[in-house]
């Protein structure tokens, strides 16, 4: 058996194979988005994604083909001129490069590549848009919720985005401090690419109206007020990929009724054998030095002229893991620590990582 | 049997039911859009439509999300201030209105529901881009493609775009006479939602690099230049619908073995023969009239207060015909004339109409 430890596109979610075929029996790839089932999938999954994660009644729940997607659609629709991104990595620097690429006048807050932000980076900015990389996928750091609750102390009046890719549905956020977070469903949903989701609040939507009152274009198609006068009657604008949005209900009730508790303290506890490890281990050592900082979803390990011979003396184990991102491409290893992957297959990765020496 | 006649999404080509299972099997759903194999597929799939469609090889194939990202994104890139647009129907419509959503200054030529254009509306516009829809999905008006021709004889400079969503890949486009044509594949190729196919000129480059000059945005991952330099590798900007692009390249190679040639005179055949239908049953008539306009690939009767008895006596026979557009959701019924629908369920499909009186 191979297990896929890259940290997206993600192995999947070890029930899609069997939804895959029960959607081929049910004709779901020419099922028309303008259908009652469709409208009952797509009511089914917005409503059991907010339960998963406990996202208030008052968030709206968008369908998109991407969190890139996302990504141009929240400074579009979210900035009139000036946007705060906290950058440690290649996916946050992105998010902030679209912003210039739009026309718009971002700034950023730097930290080293494998750091997190300390707390005297909080401050009040003067800013539409705070963007907030959750999980940098690139380099295994992740932001404590404490540090974005503080930054919504500062920052009042600015919108606060989240970039939860490769870490929800792990965290639990807390939704009365943020206005917007995203997801795409080939990481932690186990899911093939190609579907992006948007929770937004209203402060969003009002801030696109307001946008468009002073005659700025938010797009067309997938602007907030579009997506929303159709997500009210479980709608999309465009056609959209009806067979992902399927399989994402599917997942979603499949994490429901193992629970959300339980995935989380799995995670935790798969996350925990994993980073004792490498403390433990000569040859490979966490990219992540502060605790704090470390990602329990994207675990990235240092491994330097030793990356291609632990890779070799994993793969014939049936363990595939995840190349460094970038430059660090050849002297990294990246296990992605998601749903799918069981205790079992964690335990059975630190055993055979403890014998490499 | 069940044979599905709505003009999209449209029942699945027959072979992909096959190739998904194919796909779980070769875990298409987990593989990574910066793999090697991705960059095969990718290459294959553009490659093989070059071949099918008689592509110039200095075109460029591009993937997006659905035909709507395409009718933005070509506005987006190829438009500063001006456009103008063959408005015949919702779907040229909608096309005109997102100019103006994306703030710049439409002007549209319009011909009756149910009616192509005139010659005489051909002349020479002051335009950047004029763009046709090739087939009017919502009413079955089809444009002959003598008019674009001679549309692009009166204007050497602008850039002429096709949208082709629900006829390709019946016709066989000159290319030496349009710079852009777009489909998306849930239409003719039987396909599952959520892929759209952009294929442009070396001009339609240089129009989006002048906007880049001139400080214009054109977007930001799906600008033309992002889409040429990731294609120029075989890959995407960003992570793409891999399970789509998967499935259009087994498509594209059953279509080749079956030869276009065959498809395209058994897309006439079929049509020949439910025009003729309509022609002499008293009971649905054609709601195109003008036979240069009649489309061969959604044929659209008009049914009037039968409608639904004809439904009634349509689907216990296994026929699903598509219901009228919009306001004539009511009154019509629309038939999708695809490479999936065969010679036979045609056939079938008149020997019942016959019936009704």
């Amino acid at each position: 058996m191979i297990v896929n430890f890259t940290p997206g596109p993600s192995q999947l979610y070890f029930t899609v194979e069997d939804h895959l075929r029960q959607a081929i029996r049910e004709n779901i790839g020419s099922l028309s988005h303008r259908s009652k089932q469709f409208e009952v999938i797509s009511k089914e999954t917005t409503e059991g994604l907010k339960q998963l994660l406990s996202i208030p009644q008052d968030f709206h729940i968008f369908f998109t083909s991407s969190a890139t997607e996302i990504w141009e659609r929240s400074i579009q629709n979210l900035v009139e001129d000036k946007s705060v991104h906290f950058v440690n990595g290649a996916f946050s620097k992105r998010y902030f490069e679209i912003v210039g690429l739009l026309g718009k006048h971002p700034t950023k807050v730097e930290a080293p590549l494998g750091q997190g932000f300390d707390a005297d980076l909080i401050r009040t900015f003067d800013t539409e848009l705070i963007a907030i990389t959750h999980n940098e996928t690139s380099t295994g750091v992740s932001m404590p919720l404490e540090f974005i609750s503080r930054l919504r102390e500062k920052n009042k009046e600015a919108v606060i985005i989240v970039d939860a890719v490769s870490s929800l549905p792990f965290p639990q956020f807390d939704y009365s401090k943020i206005d917007s977070v995203f997801f795409s469903v080939q990481k932690g949903f186990g899911l093939p690419a190609g579907l992006g989701v948007w929770i937004v609040n209203d402060r969003c939507i009002a801030k696109a109206e307001s946008l468009v009152s002073k005659n700025i274009s938010i797009g067309s198609y997938h602007s907030l007020p579009s997506l929303l006068s159709n997500a009210r009657k479980h709608q999309t604008p465009e056609t959209p990929n009806v067979l992902a949005i399927y399989l994402l209900n599917q997942v979603v009730k499949n994490f429901l009724a193992r629970g959300i508790q339980a995935i989380r303290s799995e995670t935790e506890y798969k996350a925990a054998i994993l980073y004792n490890c490498l403390e433990n281990n000569s040859m490979l050592k966490s990219f992540v030095v502060d605790k704090a900082w470390q990602s329990k979803t994207v675990i990235v390990a240092d491994t330097g002229i030793k990356t291609e011979s632990i890779i070799q003396s994993l793969n014939p184990k049936g363990f595939y893991p995840g190349e460094g991102y970038g430059e660090l491409k050849k002297t990294q290893l990246r296990f992605a620590n998601f749903p799918t992957h069981s205790k079992e297959q964690f335990e059975s990765l630190v055993d055979h990582l403890n014998q490499i020496h």
